[in-house]
């Protein structure tokens, strides 16, 4: 402890001497000024990192606002950012935060006896975490690279989402049929389903995966049609967890659909 | 500049000590310990300010992804996080960067020569700013009431919020029709108008208030109805933007929306 406290006490030293006025660039210095150069260079650290806190937290908000065009990667100036973020307490609280806001609502909607009231759950970054893969690749730095990922994703070992395996007892419980509606292959079904198990889920209703084909389509499309099917199945709809507005808009959508956090890649 | 100086000295030194195990509650202490009692305290606070952030920001992003259900008012606890970030410079970035976004789409997407090519825009907080108004009234902590604010909106006070001025010029000068949806009364039309051209809005194709048998609609209700009229009367709305969800989601939406930040207040 004792080496972060003193690192701590020099760069918060630094902000200290930062409230003088000082143009090092203009005034004749003696040299004994040239010693706090390190913290002056400290200091613009200070300041950048808080203009970039600023810049990439307003990037993260229009991810999630939907503002942004479809992009490939996330901001260079930005990764520091989202491995903070992901790795850290924010990204837990959001997920938190969305999974009790979804329980709320599950508990206080009219539902039927039919068995007919259906909750739609995605996969990738909503039940399943795929963090530790993309810990590996720049946290979304990298352009996604669907060979590596499908050799992670047969390894079957992505843990869960714990607020969302949370929610996801907590709907079956409450008699809803749980539809996973999922962009990745049908051929990676028994992986999946491996994975799905060994993280805890169970019983869900229906596991849709992309057929031969699906591929090709918008994720918006693809993820409509197949709700479109549960609705002409006579399902109602009535809640919707994904991390992507893929797996949310389109048609045969929700009463309430609800968008977990995902600073780390883009799916149209 | 020397108080602030000290004042973040010590409360910076505070941090430094907390790097040290201690246990106030356990150690016998010498009384000469009791001195840092205050540096204990701004040390706590400054962990509860992490904190709160932590929470508010996870709050606002909630609100922003469309989370959370109707909400009457902003935490109590985020008082300070809403004022901060209202006044400051988080707002106006989030607010640049939306209407730059929205300025990309506009220039690129495909444009006709029939003059039926339509953008929406709110008027309330994505227009014109009544941030002078919320400021007295505890930044979206105080219920709303709609006398006091209507006696706001007589004074046809409210600036224009520049980066939404800046596209407004833009998409008029692509040669898109403006409409002008929001959810005041047609009994406010006088002094909307006045208000929008003396914030520096002019040109607008159709301004649209509540009509009378619009009152007792929900937002999403009647802003849908109106866009569904504009979809008979041949245009094709390529954008809308809208601080609030009711301004975006329900039928005859937008090629894309843009969703402009507001923590203030939730209209269903």
């Amino acid at each position: 402890m004792y080496f972060p406290g003193l690192f701590l006490f020099f760069s918060l030293f630094s902000l200290v001497l930062s409230e003088e006025p000082f143009n090092s660039h203009i005034l004749p210095r003696p040299l004994i000024l040239e010693y706090p150069g390190n913290i002056i260079e400290t200091t613009q650290f200070k300041q950048l990192d808080n203009e970039l806190q600023l810049q990439c937290t307003s990037w993260r908000f229009a991810v999630e606002a939907n503002n942004l065009n479809p992009w490939k990667t996330i901001p260079q100036e930005c990764v520091h950012y989202v491995r903070d973020y992901v790795m850290g307490r924010g990204y837990r609280l959001d997920l938190e935060r969305v999974s009790n806001e979804a329980g709320v609502f599950a508990k206080s909607v009219q539902k039927s006896e039919d068995g007919k009231d259906a909750w739609v759950f995605d996969v990738d970054e909503t039940l399943l975490s795929n963090l530790p893969y993309y810990a590996d690749h720049g946290y979304g730095l990298e352009i996604f690279d669907p060979v590596e990922f499908d050799k992670w994703v047969e390894k079957a070992l992505a843990p869960a989402i714990e607020p969302s395996l949370k929610l996801y007892k907590e709907i079956l419980g409450l008699g809803f049929k749980v539809f996973l509606l999922t962009g990745r292959s049908e051929k990676q079904r028994i992986v999946t389903e491996e994975n799905l198990i060994k993280a805890g889920f169970q019983d869900w209703d229906k596991l849709i995966l992309r057929a031969s084909d699906d591929h090709g389509k918008l994720a918006t499309i693809y993820k409509s049609e197949k709700r479109s099917e549960m609705v002409k199945e006579g399902y109602r709809i009535l809640g919707n967890s994904g991390d992507q507005w893929s797996d949310l808009l389109g048609s045969a959508i929700s009463n309430r659909s609800f968008k977990l956090p995902n600073p780390m890649y883009y799916i149209p």
